[in-house]
């Protein structure tokens, strides 16, 4: 088990589905930043079910409580403690669950692994556990945007096969930045297309009443990041922003700039010329298929990438599965789950997006500090 | 700069691509495995230049030297250093890229981070450093092989838009059961399917003779993985998986099981249904479209993984580009180069996958041993 | 700041004097050991303020709750988050050192480093956070009773001048062997030598009288210990113990084995001969200067160290000092302070040694699981 | 095994006594400083064996050769690899050790430990590893020095039971300002004070008649260190300065400040009174009990710290020991040997000092220039 993420900018989270709470230490964060609770809780609505008729109708408040790092308004460098009581969950609607194993969920792999498990709600394996990252990725927002001005936006670009017609792939990368974060909270699907968002939430709709669910993309972008974060040749910036987004429950893959559709490309089409820009030694590239990413370092473009989910696991129709002794046997599901997690994955996307920028801005500012103090 | 890799089994490299040399220092190899240095040299052959017509035609011995951590050729348990020297480079032939960035390069961003570059070769950015992540996955392997009886292997599994016909996304997973080593070197391509395979050929000789450049994909599966690998919440399997596949030059893109494909079924249809296995506490499913991997730890399942490599960046043909100085210019390569680079990338996603399972098993091990002892 | 310690076994405190709670996550700890609320709170109460007249009378039920990581009773690998609260602090009580900085205290450091602080209580220098390493020190201690039947226990064998008479460098270490819990929990100073501990008691009872205060020495022995833990060259297991110890507040020095006395011996009497032990694989020493770890890895003997701890920095006698201004003024402490913390520094140095050898044990164990499985 | 030290200045060492060779890789130095061989072969030569008639007659060259890191005399902020060959060593000399175990040795521990181990000359747990930290050491030092003005110097306080005049715990922090290189490297000692060493000189020379070795204490003072050093609460400038000294072969105790004799000293007199400085918001202290430390963070004094060596375990003398089988037998040590391992320590733990110090330079340059940007 390993809960913690990061090098200096550092969170571990804590917390089941269904124990006493959920959520996060954030050790490292820089002194001085005025970090305010309501920004904090602005992000957990986001996330938290019961915000639309588009996901799961749970009605947890998830209210945050801050227990230490923060004095008179500001961090004081010391770790930040932050806890969202659980309230009082129903565990008895998990029995049926104990002895059985859910397919495509962790609840083989962790009986497997651990020998003992919390099967109530999906336990340490269930999304609530994002919670303490929305939470910690909210107080990197702040400081980059506060120190930086750096600038992190995610929308759902594509529901099953549905995409934004701006979207998909290639398209994503000049797309990301026109998008605002009005259009993309315009809807409660986070698709910030119109049309697109019609046609998603009657598939989503749709999926529910027909007991099944649906996958899809969410396309995330930074803007304003200052060239040279990243630390190759093994903490490279894009190879740990994989690693953060494949944290996430339920991801399959992960693309940055031209992604798999750039494979398909030749590099005289693919590589992004250099040309002069407003300072001299910062030229800017006219296309961007690295994705903002040269070498495992930012070269000051807009960093874009994507996210893919697959369907959720939970579905009310009858599935085959096995005990836990091995014997077969039928599931559905009972319970209010979310047919489609894309529209409440976009803070979660945001956040490790946020704490990853936050972690190698850090990094890079120990050796940037230097470099003109050696000369 | 992070040039370290592993928690257990951990691995750091050095090297410029024009320095005296390259090498790897792997620590926290269990004792007394049995490493040849023959085992070690030939995952460096697979990966070296001037192997086929296909490749760069620079001829490289890249013979490696253990220095430390063999005692009568077992491991001892203490750092195994392994050097690969340069020998007499053409440093000469750089002198036009001292001034200039080459599009798509980490030459910008290494400058405007570091204030300070080796542009020989790429410096620290070229691909040479691979070597010392190929001799320590060398070391890796044998673990496996030896203790746990893991087989890894890799293949390419499209060239620009030539795919197998048995690959291509899902279609892969299945295809991973059957593949064999033999068919996949019997060809420079390290395709394993003798009509794709001719076709690739023929598109990247024409790719040389254009001056351009192809990219592609990278299937690896992981065969006989033990089930409990991976560490949630944040080191799970499929998220160090991603980070390390991320990390080689080049890559723009990782999925796992269904991956991105997977975002347009339904959960219905992308859920793996257990059944009963030949032991009544392992379970067997019997679509794999998780890819082996269920919330962050392995199934047991084969482990399936596609890593998105763009065009080659070094192309013969003229790019518009600028100077350290920030005025336009005009760039066009000398030398000899790879006009696709994946079939040397074969031996290096091996390796990575490799080193991460390696890592992964040890931690795992340490957990295990435990749980009866408390029981 | 740092406030995680640990590799496998891994904790990380948080929280200030005055903020609205103290607690640890705990990251790490294999599944299935049983773990009971009332074991932790136990070593809580030896840790808390007013549980005797030697120590300050600030009555601090410090209760704790744990909020993750049990399931009916039992860890299930995920993380253990506790939390204790602080209670209505009277916060104004520190307003006068709000604007000034007390001698051999943090609070300069931490205004010159933070350029912020939490000036009540010490912030986040106090000793209230060493409440999260005694509740994650009794679960490692648990840990390693019930895996391996290891014995950790602490005493006080000086106090300003006055020591054991079978304490005192050397001689503390045939002396670890024969002491009990009990000796030591006999009486409030937790020295298990009787005329020492009365001797120690006037004086502590004179220190508070006179508005000054007192150092002394912890001694720890950890017995039963699994030879073979330790990871040299850097992670040596009396170098974690260093690091391990000199992070409690207040301590300056700490020694193993011989320590400093061992420098004034020649290496013929200092060396510890080996002769046949019961095992043929496992001989012993007839003396043990090595205090129980050779070349940073434990030898099966009893593990000794002592760790120095200066005299309370607050007493209530007055002082020269500055303001933050940097104007001289004079400081005379209020309020209800530890004339000497040794007494309460028992259970944490405990905890410490604790978690330095739980977190190897994991360690190790990979390792060793692994040996016999190559051969 | 765990070969690794520092979190952003970051080493990592390998090789055994009588393997191909030892070395270092440094990861993490900032890009554009000036390094030198020679400055590196300077402290090696120091540390060297055969440097003048109070150590070992063994003759090693110890020639460091740098393969990575540097372009054109100065770091690039790669990984610098640096390597000294082991020479033709005459392995043939340790056959009678090959199934027995030294007295307080690490031979026993590793064979425990790894199952399996190189028993020529200590193999990894010999002194020669050392000379990887030294090489990093120095340039941990040029860095430090070129950017801050730091300046650390290390020498031999007590030998056996003669320490200088001006030295002996308490009265080092005086002598620490004073005190010069010149002084220190004056003999063959390492010790300041001439009549302290002469007497040094003697004694030992008397040990090496004997078939005897000697113990004894280095001191070592850094001087212009910042404010602001550490990262508590585990972390602390403090407990990483204990653990990189206690991770030196041969230490047994480590103290800062006052120290051990600190513990005898009442409140009022050991707390440091604070007085106005140069400059308002950097007071001075007026006694430095706290060794330069408070909280865990440097205060701008001078640190000193005082690292015991037990004396020398291999001696001439006949030794009781027992076989790898557990038979009872009799050692005497051939070949040439140091009676007393001081002189060539300090070097050593000069590197450490310089290692830790530069760690946490990097360390606290990104808190700091954070704290401004945010006002």
């Amino acid at each position: 088990m390993t809960s913690s993420f990061g090098q200096l900018f550092r969170l571990t989270t804590f917390g089941e589905s269904h124990g006493v709470a959920v959520g996060v230490v954030v050790d490292g964060c820089p002194p001085n930043l005025a970090v305010d609770r309501d920004e904090i809780q602005l992000e957990l609505d986001r996330r938290r079910p019961g915000q639309s008729r588009l996901v799961t109708q749970r009605n947890e408040a998830d209210q945050v409580q801050i227990l230490s790092g923060l004095f008179e308004g500001r961090t004081t460098g010391t770790p930040i403690a932050m806890v969202v009581d659980n309230g009082d969950q129903n565990s008895g609607a998990y029995d049926h669950l104990k002895d059985l194993y859910r397919p495509s969920h962790a609840d083989y792999t962790y009986q497997a692994k651990y020998g003992v498990r919390d099967h109530r709600g999906g336990g340490r394996a269930s999304a609530r556990e994002t919670i303490g990252r929305v939470a910690a990725g909210a107080i990197a927002r702040k400081l980059l945007a506060s120190a930086a001005n750096v600038d992190v936006l995610a929308w759902v670009s594509q529901v099953a096969d549905i995409g934004c017609t701006a979207g998909g792939e290639i398209a994503d990368i000049d797309f990301a930045a026109e998008i605002t974060r009005q259009q993309v909270e315009a809807g409660p699907t986070r698709c910030p297309e119109p049309a697109a968002a019609a046609a998603m939430t009657e598939r989503i709709e749709q999926a529910r009443r027909d007991g099944d669910s649906l996958g899809g993309v969410v396309t995330v972008a930074a803007r304003n990041v200052p060239v040279g974060l990243g630390e190759p040749v093994f903490d490279k910036l894009d190879a740990d922003l994989a690693r953060a987004m494949m944290s996430i429950p339920a991801t399959k893959g992960f693309e940055i700039g031209s992604g798999f559709a750039g494979t398909r490309m030749s590099g005289l089409a693919h590589n992004d010329p250099f040309v002069p820009g407003d300072r001299s030694d910062q030229p800017l590239t006219t296309s961007n298929h690295s994705g903002g990413v040269q070498g495992g370092i930012s070269n000051g473009a807009i960093i874009v990438c994507r996210v893919a989910f697959k369907p959720t696991a939970t579905i009310s129709s009858e599935q085959k599965t096995v005990t836990r002794e091995g014997e077969p046997t039928v599931l559905a599901a009972k319970g209010r789950h979310d047919p489609c997690v894309l529209p409440r994955a976009v803070p979660i996307v945001e956040a490790m997006m946020n704490l990853v920028l936050a972690d190698h801005w850090l990094r890079q500012r120990a050796t940037a500090a230097l470099t003109s103090e050696l000369d």
